[in-house]
């Protein structure tokens, strides 16, 4: 069996989110499908440690943001790579309220949905969570981020808890510069590609990188990254 | 409430296979994703009309082909838009088995998925099966398609027993020869396009396609169109 096989499935880029007795999360997901037309009705996966789980599963509802392409790696840094039950996960973010009162983002985002949890699905370490579909919004054109954009052109990564992990890894190229990776969230910077979202030119050296620099996903400081050997 | 809001989720493009008695079958599915790392779970969205839907109810496994980005609009037809109940969706098709038996193509494919099923989900008109992974082989490198890029590059349509069924819509563009839809399936040629996949040249009016020429997705007949008015 080859499990990267696995690796040719599709999928979107989402911010699923809750809320339970006015306390607000989010959390990126990949499966969020629609599986149903009349009536419709989505369907999300939601990983069992995860807080915004338990609001889902208390409070019976969800909203799902879909993330336009262009949407940055801080972004889903913020809601990937952090937990609700340590930081407040829209700290610095614009969003509304959808009418049931749930977050939605504003910016970098296509549209919402909100949907009523009618059923759930217990598969090992995940929940999936069926729900009839009240309410959605087209916020703007654009085209969607999918998941092998997100891996194999903002080169992102993807935390243990989610379906589709993938130990990350170093570039096949022969590099000029070591490459270093975040032994946080396993993003690796590569100096051939720079980080060119945060104005670090392609050829920039990691030694060569500013103090202050941080890892583009989840904010760590350069002395959490280690060489790729 | 937007519908087309959910336009903006992210699928791939499948043919999900089955038996039954000997009896081969296979359908195009969207909503295939993986569920869980460990074990490796996927499940699959069938409608509960389709003849793969009995097969995997009642032998309780199934198969997935990834299709490639340039799988052509003929093979998705023979597997979308006709049923296993009146053809051979195999006549034709090149394939191989799995190791419990199910088809797998073996052309325009990526990657084949095998699984067993554990449980099931009913929602409305369709069933989610969750399976465990038994098998699972790359066949070769490639791009999967993706939904979007049938519908948007391969002007492909939807069956309406999909979950994403959307009534097609002629282009926007003001045409300079009229378009026509297939009666059969909803596929629009556009004299501006014309059918390149086969030797149809943009600029080709209906009126001057060769008598022969049959609707890229289903097969059907000049007769089976209609004039988009």
């Amino acid at each position: 069996m080859d499990p990267k096989a696995l690796y040719n499935l599709s999928y979107g880029v989402y911010v699923v989110t809750a809320k339970k007795e006015g306390r607000l999360n989010g959390q990126i997901a990949n499966t969020v499908f629609q599986i149903s037309s009349e009536p419709p009705t989505i369907a999300v996966s939601i990983n069992k440690q995860n807080l915004t789980y338990e609001f889902i599963r208390d409070n019976g509802i969800f909203a799902v943001s879909v993330l336009a392409k262009e949407a940055p790696l801080s972004l889903i840094g913020q809601f990937g790579f952090k937990s609700g039950r340590e930081v407040d996960k829209f700290a610095g973010i614009s969003y509304k309220l959808t009418p049931a009162g749930l977050p939605y983002l504003t910016e970098h985002t296509l549209a919402y949905l909100e949907a009523r949890v009618t059923s759930s699905l217990d598969v090992h370490t995940r929940t999936v969570f069926i729900g009839t579909l009240t309410e959605a919004e087209m916020l703007r054109q654009g085209e969607p981020m999918t998941y092998a954009y997100y891996h194999q052109v903002k080169r992102g990564t993807t935390p243990k808890t989610a379906p589709t992990f993938v130990p990350a890894m170093a570039s096949t190229q022969i590099p000029t510069a070591p490459q270093y990776r975040c032994t946080i969230c396993n993003y690796i910077y590569d100096p051939a590609k720079g980080d060119p979202e945060h104005g670090v030119a392609p050829g920039t050296t990691f030694d060569q990188l500013p103090e202050d620099w941080s890892c583009p996903i989840c904010g760590a400081g350069k002395e959490a990254f280690e060489v790729v050997s």
